[in-house]
């Protein structure tokens, strides 16, 4: 039996076993600063298959110092990164294998059928926060390794498997994985893709605005200046500069994103008295980075833009609100398309599946710009998650494409380490 | 010596104590929740001008289940509502003199010259949270009371003079003191009117707006719908409504007004993540209820304004706001011009002041609502405070302001109440 069909029968064979480990995990919550429950169940994992395993807590001063560390993260303790390693042979290239443990808190509860981590299967189906976003592609990380592993398949080269926390707000896993000198050549990331292979990514950061107004009696309302009336009107003009960002997109990988680099408006509080006039009312967004450019250019291009609301307003151009970049900063990438690891994914996507692989780019960051840009370790982002369910409520994920997945990574495991053949 | 000449050198001679009086009620700082500090300086200068002292806690069933009781405090224990009177020989008119004790937040704290509760004076201002909304008040009518008893005055009619919680949420303390039995022939609220009278009132009532929208990632926003964005729509459409409403108005007391009833945005909040889409955005705030008008009409026609906006667009209209009446709800009030109150609270202005007073409609509601609706007792308002300063930052009133309100409250007691000779 050839190695790839000992892969394909292993991987039938443990489909329940499979999606129960993912549902097991879907049903930790590892929100921000609560990692630790799910991290133990992939450390668990980890041992069992035989990988050697480096567990440690992230922030130190390397970490802190560095250029392209962005967090208001005070806290690490209790809440490890895991990298295991899948030791080669030697001679073959390397390959990261980097899932982030973390996901984003799960919204309203009462818009979720069902509890936001009951990991409830349906349809063939697994839904919770996580499933798509992305514990599914972490899944088939491990299972594509555990599949090489129990088919007795030997590789050349090293596959490092990394659980980082912290994507979701700014990479500080992943870049601390980076420091600790976790570098290959190529990496795979499964965020939720819809399994097409995203060569380029978008990047993205978070901005914060504070706009200031002056209280008064709402019942002498005209006495004071309404800050959330000021913020609306920045909110305004940054819709329009979305628009003349994305105008400018001519890229062929973009024909199908109807907003290529999102400007997206996440959050706004004001005010602390219905009838109070408010005084100061704080804006947190997040504004997407174009593969092509640089992060200080698009921080000029939105400073610049608030500038341009604050002239034509006399209230605003006494009182300039100010601009914080905090928190999440997604580095772009941008992955030459004739990179051989694409051509390496693309193969085993096509045997998986028997059609052609769709290569588009990314419409959010993620963590491949860290490690092509600081860990000078090239990366393709593929992986079963529904993109359109990230981040949503219902979040979802087809139990199918997990196992799909799974298949794609160890054939291209196989592929890109080489098989070892005593 | 006449007695209203007694009155004059009484209050010229104690205008040091008196300020350090109305400085040390200010330092006591009485947010909705923390009244008691404040209540028991109060209680103490009650005391010693042998007044019949009624201290009770609010909340009995009678309130709760009242048609006019609007409030969502859960727990007025230990912070009691004040009635002190000063009895009358009989046969004269009752007076009822009602100041609220409770002071709205001070803000961000950042914005004030000095600590909100200082106290601090500097030339002729006393400056903090309620100095003008409405500790000035509330001491000009303690001196009022003190001048007289102080000088020997003995009086027909009783004086009832109350220091109520809660008129910034909704007056259930003065609807408690009005269900406890205390009605009147009359009563003045020393609310900052910068001394003019206001025999009308502006009612008015909190709302809260609930915008669902659908989350999804900020780099698919498009796979989403912003409740800012949709809140936005709301919030224009209210404006929009605002001057519906007061192009309707042709009051001449409202003429000097630059927004009659005005409608108040005092709060928003949405949004958990700044990289999501809010899937839900929460709008609070004030809308005027004029003199005349009742206030289920105004509750409809708020309610078909956010109607009008779902009609408008596709998402809103599948997924209606919902709309609350909650907290905060003030009864307009409408005394004739040519009641009796007015025409003795004038002539004491003008005996104090050598000038016509100024009569107008107040733009913001007070608890004379209530005295007057439910506690059929004619209210007047009329009283030290600066109007625009009331709500804002680096709140203050004018000292001088204080002593002659109070001087125009004792005028107006000795003649309401009549003057008993032995």
């Amino acid at each position: 039996m050839s190695d790839e069909l000992k892969i394909k029968d292993w991987l039938y064979e443990h489909q329940s076993k499979g999606t129960r480990f993912l549902q097991r995990l879907v049903q930790e919550n590892s929100t921000r600063g609560q990692e630790s429950g799910a991290q133990a169940i992939i450390i668990e994992k980890c041992r069992k298959l035989g990988l050697n395993l480096d567990i440690w807590e992230i922030g130190d001063e390397d970490l802190i110092n560095h250029s392209a560390y962005c967090s208001d993260r005070k806290d690490y303790s209790g809440n490890p990164n895991v990298v295991a390693v899948l030791k080669g042979k030697g001679e073959g290239k390397s390959l990261i294998l980097n899932g982030h443990i973390d996901v984003v808190p799960e919204g309203d509860e009462n818009d979720w059928l069902h509890d936001p981590f009951s990991g409830h299967i349906e349809n063939g189906k697994l839904f919770g926060r996580g499933t798509t976003d992305m514990k599914g592609g972490t899944v088939a990380l491990l299972l594509a390794i555990e599949a090489i592993v129990s088919s007795g398949i030997k590789l050349k080269g090293d596959v490092i498997f990394q659980s980082v926390i912290e994507e979701e707000s700014g990479g500080a896993g992943t870049l601390a994985a980076v420091l600790r000198g976790y570098k290959a050549d190529g990496a795979i990331i499964p965020e939720p893709t819809n399994m097409k292979i995203f060569p380029k990514q978008q990047g993205s950061m978070w901005f914060r605005i504070t706009v200031k107004g002056r209280s008064a009696h709402g019942g002498t309302r005209y006495e004071g200046v309404n800050a959330i009336e000021k913020g609306i009107m920045i909110i305004r003009q940054l819709q329009e500069l979305e628009s003349v960002r994305n105008a400018r997109i001519d890229d062929p990988l973009y024909d199908n994103i109807p907003i290529p680099v999102p400007l997206n408006i996440g959050k706004i509080q004001s005010g602390q008295w219905p009838s109070s006039v408010p005084d100061i009312a704080v804006i947190e967004g997040r504004i997407g980075v174009a593969p092509h450019e640089q992060m200080k250019d698009v921080e000029k291009e939105l400073e610049d833009c608030v500038k341009e609301v604050c002239k034509l307003d006399e209230w605003l151009s006494n009182h300039h609100p100010t601009i914080e970049w905090f928190g999440g900063r997604w580095q772009p990438g941008n992955l030459d398309l004739d990179h051989p690891l694409i051509a390496s994914v693309s193969s085993s996507f096509e045997k998986v599946k028997n059609e052609k692989a769709v290569i588009e780019a990314s419409p959010w960051g993620t963590d491949g710009g860290i490690l092509s840009n600081v860990g000078n370790t090239p990366a393709v982002i593929i992986g079963p998650g529904v993109t359109a369910s990230a981040h949503d409520v219902n979040e979802y994920i087809h139990l199918n494409d997990v196992f799909d997945t799974a298949e794609i990574i160890a054939l291209t495991i196989m592929n890109w380490c080489e098989v070892y053949k005593e």
